[in-house]
């Protein structure tokens, strides 16, 4: 027999005829009521039950939590709040819930603390929505580089090389923790490691996916990635997943376009298919934010803000002319800012970002050819040379949700750039390669993943939107 | 302007109207006529250049491995092998190619020099189809799942518990190499570590995916996952992909059900959607196995081999039957085999898979029930408290795809299991929780992704399948 999900039944119409259902009890009212629900959707389905037929120890057992099967006809709903109902006339109990012991009780819980329990956190109303607006998005992501002739690369996890000297890296090692074996010079000898050299966690599939793009023309990377730092914030995961599209014969325009493009595309996504979910995160979203401040609460309701980014354009401004507004802004000239923008050349800090997108613009942003200082070896150096052909997207309470740049195509300019900057060549031979055979001009860009997964489902804490998350001294579960 | 494949260009219609393509030369012959091709398809647009009106050094600039823009006339081919060409009128070269020194020249190559020329093995024709191949499959498996209601679920790579006690792990550190801080008692204190504790790379999520499942009913993962094992087979990474769903109320017949059914739908997506590659990839393998002694040719040409899975029923055999028919089969009895069966509760090794598989069912099968004794602590065990509810899909040439079980639901069961082994009970406190609370049978099963590529595209070595193969002494690129 196929097994029919709570939401599969909430789509049908009420027949009278037997339908069976498995689920967890949501609640249990007045001996009678089971509200059931099994993950399927954010919505449960009334189980009404006639107390006086059944034993008294089953009735015991049906607290929330229990995991049931019900058997029974599938009818208009008696009561409001539901079309449909089930008048249950076998009831099975697959495992109890003892009330006393079992966390996830019909209440409000703080996020701090679910966080402690993230193994039963995904049975809650706010999490399940989130976990299935994540998987939406995830397949949001692929369906819309499959559509476009992009073809799904798999970057190597575990490195010998470090992407970006982006940041801070994860050791791979099976060597023995306490006494690793030593060359003569008292050095560690990797050789004898796994893979017989020194080997990380990957920060970025960028220059693998370079190397794909100039086969395959169009690929996408989605997979994880580490960063070994030591940020306790709501926006730092040291593991968190990243989706790095990269294309031949694309220029920075181009890139633009497609980043823009694809976010609007995998936003009205989750607004066509998990419309359910969004109308719960945004009321939760609303009664959440009645105990703030006015200032600190959104300025549009969940669905309205996604509605608007999918609806307008991203606005496009240099850096040169962003460093303008933002020093002749009022919280720069009255030192408002920690960070004051003085000249040309600096580093743009959150709150510039935030303030270009929430108070100047108002609407999403994305900067472009910002000062080679500031930016990766990588990137393509402009005639001016003085600035590289580098674009972020900044999104509203999120910052820089998308970094992405056109790549240094030409051999010399990038063995000149890592000569600066002391970057062995012996060390990215592979990438220089691409470079003598067939170089040709591109360009992409990494998303991370859970900042967009927040920004849809208007969730504060990145710890609050992936499953298990990793941060210092946190590797639970 | 929007970039034009060459994928999308050969699927249309000759108009004579200017086109512009990007791509790499594959060939150039007679000074006239260049094959070209950017990735999109294993299929060239044949680009045909009257050298007269062309400088002379431009032309020179144009070999294998070149990357060149192109502008002409789309039209009707005058020659035989395509439908369509392009009539240059002008010709632009992004990067050249020196026939000396670029490694990727238009012969035959072996699979072991391409795997040391990972970065650039992809523009060959084979690799190019390996990897549009596996992209489709990675979607495949996503659209599977996502219309059956399965949401997806990225379970942890940087764990702190040995799920199922499989494998050798790697150790995910950022303590001194040399010198590690130091307990009193001299051990290694890795409470200074990262996370707090000591922590490995996963060798499976389905312990964290059951949790899942226990929320959101039907879940599936889709992630790296890895083994510090020192196995230089053609069958084995130290990194690879791996693909486990996870179901709440589904028993092992269920479970069965859908492994079949998700295996035929995958494969047969990609013959829907990659005929051309498929087509190649079979041409490749024939013409491969000219060379080999007749008995270790395939029996079926690669697509009427996908054609056959897809087609047929898969052969469900106990583990108790299987015994039997090992036993009493001829290699048994003339002692072929490396490991004689003797008795119920021997561990089946690959020559015993294949045997069945190969000569005894010629068709893929799915052995169930094995002996608890030789598969691991969450399998249910069934009334006859010997064997357990696990099941394994066995294919030919590959083994084991899929390896999987109804999970042990009840507390006690497995806790005194956990006990037997030795495993305490503070590791997975959390995993003993879903048995606390609204514990139901459950069932899920893990395939490993790179065996399905090799299956599909016939390629017989697994670093082959991958775009950067992990093995031992091997983390290069």
């Amino acid at each position: 027999m196929k097994l029919i999900s709570v939401k599969e039944l909430l789509e049908t119409q009420p027949t009278s005829q037997e339908v069976e259902i498995n689920g967890w009890v949501k609640t249990f009212r007045s001996n009678r009521f089971i509200a059931l629900n099994d993950g399927s959707t954010i919505n449960n389905i009334q189980c009404v039950i006639d107390f006086e037929n059944f034993d008294e120890e089953l009735i015991k057992g049906i607290s929330t939590g229990a995991a049931i099967r019900v058997k029974g006809a599938l009818v208009e709903s008696q009561g409001k709040g539901q079309n449909l109902e089930i008048q249950v006339s076998s009831l099975f109990i697959h495992g109890k819930a003892d009330a006393d012991s079992y966390p996830i009780q019909p209440k409000k819980h703080s996020l701090e603390f679910l966080r402690e329990k993230a193994h039963l956190r995904v049975r809650t109303n706010t999490f399940s929505a989130v976990m299935r607006v994540r998987s939406a998005l995830s397949y949001a992501v692929h369906t819309y580089f499959q559509q476009n002739g992009f073809y799904y690369f798999h970057a190597p996890i575990v490195t010998g090389s470090d992407a970006e000297g982006a940041g801070e890296m994860f050791r791979v090692t099976t060597l023995d923790a306490k006494n690793p074996p030593l060359n003569d010079d008292g050095a560690v000898n990797y050789k004898e490691d796994f893979f017989g050299k020194e080997t990380n966690l990957t920060v970025s599939g960028q220059l693998e996916a370079e190397a794909y793009a100039m086969g395959l023309g169009k690929v996408y990377t989605f997979g994880p990635t580490f960063r070994a730092e030591n940020s306790n914030t709501s926006r730092h995961l040291a593991e968190f997943w990243m989706i790095e599209p990269e294309m031949a014969f694309y220029d920075l325009d181009m890139n633009m376009d497609l980043a823009e493009d694809f976010i609007k595309w995998v936003i009205n996504y989750v607004l066509e298919n998990c419309q359910d979910d969004l109308q719960f995160l945004e009321k939760r979203l609303l009664d959440e934010e009645k105990s703030k401040p006015q200032a600190e609460r959104s300025e549009m309701p969940l669905i309205e803000k996604l509605r608007f980014v999918v609806d307008n354009n991203f606005k496009r401004v240099s850096y040169t002319e962003a460093i303008e507004i933002l020093r002749n802004s009022k919280p720069n000239k009255k030192k408002k800012f920690d960070y004051i923008i003085n000249q040309w050349g600096a580093d743009l800090q959150s709150e510039h970002e935030r303030f270009l997108v929430e108070k100047h613009f108002k609407c999403p942003v994305i900067l472009f050819d910002y000062p080679a200082k500031i930016k990766a070896f990588y990137m393509r150096l402009n005639e001016d040379e003085k600035t590289v052909r580098a674009m972020d997207v900044l999104f509203p309470g999120i910052g820089e949700i998308v970094g992405g740049s056109q790549r240094e195509e030409r051999l010399e300019v990038l063995q000149q750039k890592m000569a600066d900057l002391g970057i062995e060549e012996e060390e990215l031979w592979w990438y220089l390669d691409l470079r003598k055979f067939g170089t040709a001009e591109h360009s992409g860009f990494g998303l991370g993943f859970e900042r967009l997964v927040q920004f849809s489902t208007g969730m504060g804490n990145i710890r609050d939107v992936i499953p298990f998350p990793r941060t210092p001294q946190n590797a639970s579960f």
